[in-house]
């Protein structure tokens, strides 16, 4: 008989990149390489409104996004961004601004030096900057001002702006084959080779290759699968990852979700964004959250303690455990902002909160920290499980309070400065 | 020069399973196989309460749940399944019920011959069926009550209650090998060889194999990857796919879609559950929702038409869209119970509301019907796209109502019984 192995580790080698170099002042965030997987997001604000778009993008950094792009789509607008540049640096916000561009980008970049100086990535779209013989120089126009001011790009190709005279062409080459391919899978070509042939004509250009990132966003789930695992074994550039057009809600979530799972547990991705449509009234912040979200549950970072709490069932009735996992949860979340520097580390940390006997010591047990609640018809008592150990049990109406400070208690042990196993 | 190849599709080949069937009156629902993914879901009201029990059942099966779970812990819990089924058939919600045991499951399925008979599905923990000498015994009087009522199981294991005495035994097998396993990898070997033994043993006991559901749940997304990579590769029986104790919000519905994504991507999974712990207040439908875009997004299963929409920008200052696109959004899944049966295929539909003209007109081009909203500075007319033709351009105040009789339109035409093209 064959011996038996170990289960593999689930992790794939992620693929080898270059490296970018986003710099803004004396600030310094690579991408690609061995950097982690960057968090990126966009403001929805309007970007000649200098104060209220410096407001956003510090809300968005404070949320976690590491980069921020925003549109610079008029000349009103290039004229805010060094302002918007400034304001953030006064509030101490140290986040890179990218500047999203379609159109007149070549124009806004040449008239406007010091929108071009004060972005840290200039975001060019091959399918928008001019049709015909336009299309050339206006490229090189922008590749021009990335040079002249030492930027990153991103060359972000997108299936809703398709460089139609490519498309063209290679429909006109699929005829011709004697077995023709889908449209579909022409569809894919025009959306890879418009990346990287951009990026080769970039290159030709003078621009740095190590300083190109590219995209190819499309909003359907498996056409994001299929185009990405091709452009990652056809290039070593940095990849931005994401579901462009992903909808709102829970629909937004899941289906990114879903999507850059999928290629970041394959290795593929060096930065991503969640393109979620707020709900009226909801908070630009949210797709941040869920960014950070998948790369933590991917473990492929970590941001904030995480709290693993049991869907409840008819042995859970009261809903004690689940106000108990919310309060916890939000206080983790309030005090990371404190905690991040304070307490290095701590964002590693497992807290379980358990609603019944039948996975609750078990789960807690695995934990860093966790509580078994009572089900119904147990005795009312929760056990306090620390380090994997049963260490105290908890009575009465203030589990709560008193669960919170034992949490409080164990992050001072544990990753304050004078820790003996702080990691 | 190497000929260019189309891209590969994305997706995998299905995982091939024997097929269980779930059967209740002269109701059937297959598992494995070549069935379709399934949904599942679990009640959290008191198995008692057969009114209020009923009514979650209802609400979670006209969601989308296709099997319905509930805990089945006492005396009092087992005499009120029959009445909860005859409740159910009453209000002619056709979804089978799963008993959820632990502990006591032989007694009862023992003592309670209208529950078992009830049930459609026993789900047994190998890991809570007793102790010692006890847990064969148990274990048995468990699979002869499956055997004699001709019912489904399955052997479900999880990491917060795995049998003891099998880890105890792997651990002391572990440290005889020449190079030891880690802790980890012993835990994933505990928890595979619990459900595959327990499936033998239930074979050995006159259980038909066809009728043997496995699960093995972690509350982590790579232990979930890989334990369910190893599983699928070790036995022909169809798979239930879950992240046990996934939490609450954001941090539950990412991670169960991260970790399910994954695996359903690589054909692995005939039956899934999201296990979320609902924030106070919250449906417990949400489980269900996030169960069904999951499936949606991947494209293994359509339930309700897509809305693709932009996430907006500095182009976008209006809130207009985001209401637009909620106001659909909510239109086309309150009408989804009426329009499941009178027009057939609407579920695939693809609608997209975009914000501006720069993703705008060549997303909506590629959705079945879609509106390029006018960003800030654009001219105030709404182009509709159908079919991947302009159609008409819409202005002034009414255009959501108006967007809205659009789609009640086509609907009507393209899926409605004299549709020349329904699909």
């Amino acid at each position: 008989m064959e011996e038996l192995q170990p289960v593999a580790s689930a992790f794939a080698l992620p693929r080898k990149s270059r490296q970018a170099k986003i710099v803004w002042g004396s600030c310094l965030l690579t991408v690609g390489g061995d950097a982690p997987v960057r968090v990126q997001s966009m403001t929805n604000s309007d970007t000649t409104d200098v104060i209220g778009t410096a407001i956003q993008i510090k809300e968005l950094a404070l949320a976690g996004s590491e980069m921020v792009r925003l549109t610079v789509n008029t000349p009103e607008a290039a004229l805010a961004v060094a302002p918007i540049r400034e304001q953030l640096d006064r509030m101490g916000i140290e986040v890179p601004l990218i500047g999203d561009f379609h159109y007149n980008g070549h124009r806004l970049l040449t008239d406007y030096p010091q929108c071009a100086r004060a972005l840290s990535k200039y975001r060019i779209n091959p399918g928008n900057v001019g049709k015909g013989d336009k299309h050339d120089r206006q490229f090189g126009q922008m590749i021009k001002a990335a040079v002249r001011w030492e930027k990153a790009i991103r060359i972000g190709v997108n299936w809703g702006s398709l460089d139609q005279d490519l498309l063209v062409d290679l429909m006109d080459q699929n005829t011709r084959r004697s077995t023709p391919w889908s449209a579909k899978a022409v569809m894919y070509e025009a959306l890879i080779s418009s990346a990287i042939g951009s990026a080769q004509q970039a290159v030709q250009l003078g621009m740095n290759p190590d300083q190109i990132i590219l995209s190819c966003k499309v909003s359907g789930v498996q056409d994001l699968i299929s185009v990405y695992r091709e452009l990652s074994k056809r290039c070593d550039f940095p990849l931005h990852l994401g579901l462009t057009e992903a909808g709102m809600g829970v629909k937004g979530a899941v289906a990114s979700t879903a999507a850059m799972s999928v290629l970041l547990q394959e290795g593929i991705g060096d930065t991503i964004r969640v393109s979620l449509t707020p709900q009226p009234g909801e908070s630009r912040t949210q797709e941040v959250l869920i960014a950070t979200e998948i790369l933590q549950s991917l473990e492929l970072r970590s941001f904030v303690p995480s709290v693993t709490a049991c869907p409840g069932c008819g042995r859970t009735t009261s809903t004690t455990f689940q106000e108990l996992t919310k309060q916890i949860e939000d206080f983790l979340r309030a005090q990371m902002p404190l905690w991040r520097d304070k307490y290095p580390g701590v964002e590693k940390m497992k807290v379980a909160v358990m609603g019944c006997i039948v996975n609750g010591p078990g789960e807690s047990k695995q934990a860093d920290i966790g509580i078994s609640l009572p089900g119904t018809g147990e005795a009312p008592a929760a056990p306090v499980f620390i380090d994997g150990e049963k260490r105290m049990t908890l009575r009465g109406d203030n589990i709560a309070h008193e669960f919170q400070a034992i949490v409080e208690d164990y992050v001072v042990r544990r990753f304050g400065a004078h820790a003996a196993t702080a990691d």
